[in-house]
């Protein structure tokens, strides 16, 4: 057990009224408690409660015979498993879930009555995870910065006939050769109008002078995510394409400028958005600026027009802004940010500079 | 939308008592349209009423140009989407929810009274896709012919001085080789005493004489799913090794015999649990004798001790005793089976005579 992040999300808990709550996100089971199990459709969960009769469910079929300073109960396929966790419940208040929990487990909760009420209270885990301590601050500069080595080597693989997906294909044999673990995501790989979407899926299409290369790539180090976004242009750039990358770098610069402690997050997307708005392409940036990240490549936390909630030390996130023109072609430039006491450091270090390959 | 589905699931709701359902499952949703997305944290859903106003709730960050029958109805990532989906609603009726619907997004349905009550509704989607159509069986035996083939191909990986992880690194490229699209799950590669864990990952563990070498494999192959397990020995075999390695072969061979229309699924289980009992050997074997499968590795439905669901025609799903001596060795012995109007169709066909590599 994580003494100190624990005592940070009963804290949390306790300001929302609440002193139990069940935990089922393996990633944030992996973030207290330093197992990590796939349960696959297994119920598994870790019980918090205010007195400290913390419980940790698991399937017999699951390998963690470590001690993690919880009391663990075990049960098999064929044992009613809700109903033994309802047993350790308090049915006389209310129970804060994970947000994830799935309605099979959650339903027979309720019908059991194991608790006064129902709420979801991932907040006091999400928002304890969105605050990186130290140990994390320093494994999230670690994959960024073999994300940033790796984007430099992933320009090697373009050339004149490949396709996205080959070289995509060739990612992870950089990745793993610059110390990390895997991905932390499927690498986007886009050439020309395949960049106008945000998530396309690399396929068979092949590079053509003229064309954007974008890439959107992250690796795993350490349990720890990296996520960055470049646009590259192969043999040449139209005055289009240079005149919308121009404005999605001024607008991934800008918002990273606001960067500080008590700068609403909403304000960070409305800087990026009012200045691609103002150029006449807002219409063509249809995502929100950014997302949190940490244990997962996507954590709970955005950084969107509608929130509110204000920057504080510790808070990783992405800053990335597009530009997607339909059927043409689309500019995507991300960084990674740690918010400190003073401002921001940036993860990311691979220059915004506009680069012809080839 | 494939019509005849989904009238198959309208039935099954009509019997429940239901005339509406929120399905979340990507999976079942894919089994319904033909549409795949990978929504991740957003909310991904389709709705389907009694009346056929139909709606599919998609995030506008999904790539689902394609018109499926079923009206679309799009938010983006600051739409209050939960309240979008409420209007829908018959608020003055049950609502059937899919066994995997979140608490994020299940609570607030309840606190909007978007119905007059919430229940697990899965299984008139779930014994659906239990039982597989022509074209789904079809598919099936593909899956299961490469993975045959895959098996006695993987046999060529094996040589002195090799480690788990080698071999199982080196499965991917035979299976694209024989026309899969990938795994269907992360291959199961265990020498030795690693074998006696079910679901344990491949390590650096070193081949040695006399290890066990089972290999717990499957592929997808047109979206539908594959998993055989075979055990062999490397260079020589135990006295003990061989004596449990045929209990198991004939506690799988025994259930099978007894598949047929009418059958409880228990009974399978029991069949081959009481055999390895018999022998004395009943608490190493710690889990149910199989699951379901088809577009998904798991599927809902099982055969174990418990499910006294009768096997029907078109059913198709694992049988998979085994032995587990822990510190020591292992075996498992899996096929895939369809149920048939007469018996059953084994779907794998690697031999199961013990075999010494080496």
């Amino acid at each position: 057990m994580k003494e100190n992040r624990v005592a940070r999300v009963m804290e949390v808990l306790k300001k929302m009224g609440l002193s139990q709550m069940l935990i089922v996100d393996p990633m944030s089971i992996y973030y207290l408690t330093g197992v990590y199990v796939a349960p696959f459709e297994r119920f598994y969960g870790l019980y918090l409660r205010a007195d400290g009769q913390h419980r940790f469910f698991l399937n017999n079929l699951f390998n963690v015979p470590q001690e993690v300073g919880i009391e663990k109960v075990w049960y098999s396929d064929t044992d009613p498993v809700m109903e033994m966790v309802a047993k350790y419940m308090d049915k006389t208040t209310l129970l804060g879930v994970d947000k994830d929990l799935k309605a099979r487990f959650l339903l027979p909760l309720m019908e059991m009555k194991a608790a006064s009420g129902f709420v979801n209270a991932s907040l006091a885990v999400d928002q304890t995870r969105g605050i990186k301590d130290a140990i994390e601050q320093e494994k999230m500069r670690v994959a960024s910065d073999i994300n940033d080595k790796a984007m430099a080597r992933f320009r090697e693989l373009i050339h004149e006939g490949v396709t996205e997906k080959e070289v995509a294909d060739g990612m992870l044999k950089i990745y793993l050769e610059l110390g990390a673990d895997g991905y932390s995501f499927d690498p986007i790989v886009s050439f020309g109008a395949n960049a106008a979407d945000p998530h396309h899926e690399p396929d068979d299409t092949v590079l053509k002078a003229g064309d954007c290369v974008l890439f959107d790539v992250g690796c795993i180090r350490d349990s720890y995510c990296s996520d960055m976004t470049r646009t590259f242009y192969y043999k040449e750039v139209s005055e289009e394409c240079r005149k919308i990358y121009d404005i999605v770098r001024a607008a991934n610069e800008a918002a990273i400028a606001k960067i500080r402690p008590g700068v609403p997050l909403c304000e960070l997307d409305l800087t990026a958005r009012n200045l691609i708005t103002d150029q006449g392409y807002g219409p063509n940036f249809n995502h929100r600026l950014g997302h949190f990240i940490g244990l997962n490549e996507h954590e709970f936390g955005d950084v969107s027009s509608v929130n509110t909630q204000k920057a504080e030390p510790g808070m990783i996130f992405s800053i990335e802004p597009g530009i997607y023109l339909t059927d043409n072609t689309g500019v995507r430039i991300e960084d990674l940010v740690l918010v400190t006491e003073e401002g921001c450091e940036v993860l990311n270090h691979y220059p915004k500079e506009l680069e012809i390959i080839g």
